[in-house]
């Protein structure tokens, strides 16, 4: 099994800041210098890296996949979550970002969001390390 | 030459499912543990991993993004084609998918999707994978 | 501190080639086979790879993102540049790219293009590359 993080999202839609959780794991494992990818196994959330110090650009970033998606929009998919599954493919099934001195690499803004776009669930998300 | 993956497009906009031509390739380098990046080198395609059990799901996907960006919408791209350029760069240009056991490892539902937008026509996909 | 490439922008949106600089770095780096992967730090640009021929693959892009996420439009963001922050998110933060013979392997027609969405600005990239 790959190294495993766990997210319990509360709402439908909802963007998750896991970069401490991740960069926990970057410490457990003992990288010092290389990539870690950051995974989600689900195929109605994402992943994405956006600014973590103003949480209104997270819900601007919400606001506008749901006008650009809504959640009812003559989808084909019975599950009524077709607007999940594509917010998904748009954000993105991974992340890879730096490690340098054991320590993720972010810009000073940067945080590295879990995309929920189906919950409230319990989730998962890989996180695997290469050293280079 | 990189690991190449032939894919023979029939639509001008398809999703095709090229997991199990990803995971013969994961097999044929005996990589077990590690990470394989799958690399679309058009400019007119991308690549998505989205649910694979419902094929509504993808047909939801193609829909959205023509209904965002239409194939004729006063671009300046002479081919008749920049829709397809621009749904490439949404959708993405590569995956990163862990591997473990010598197995891809997707979730429950997860399967990777070559993204067509412009075709038909015969694409390669790249495949690259590192131990770790 | 990781390989860095300065990208002086000189527009509030604008997509700039960065493919040679890019390339550069794996050749000074000295890698021969492997993947490259190249990060912005920032959270108002992102990264893509797409058609480098006909620049008019990129003023088309530039259009349509705007038309999907306008930089006005009720954002609860303060700043002035919740536009940039989606659009960073849409289009990505990182591209991998694969390395053979001590060079990039794009397509014919690709490019790797810094997606600056709230210049002019003085911005950078990492670049990391692993041997594999």
């Amino acid at each position: 099994m790959p190294i495993t993080v766990s997210v319990k999202t509360i709402a439908r839609v909802e963007l998750v800041d896991v970069t401490y959780l991740v960069q926990q794991e970057v410490e457990k494992a003992g990288v010092k210098d290389g990539l870690c990818v950051v995974y989600v196994p689900h195929t109605t959330s994402g992943i994405t890296i956006n600014e973590g110090a103003d949480p209104a650009v997270c819900s601007d970033i919400i606001k506008k996949l749901k006008q650009l998606v809504p959640p009812h929009d003559g989808y084909r998919h019975m599950e009524g979550n077709s607007d999940s599954h594509i917010k998904a493919s748009i954000m993105g099934s991974s992340v890879t970002v730096l490690v340098e001195g054991g320590r993720l690499v972010l810009g000073t803004w940067q945080k590295i969001f879990y995309c929920e776009f189906d919950g409230p669930r319990s989730r998962k998300v890989f996180v695997k390390m290469v050293n280079c």
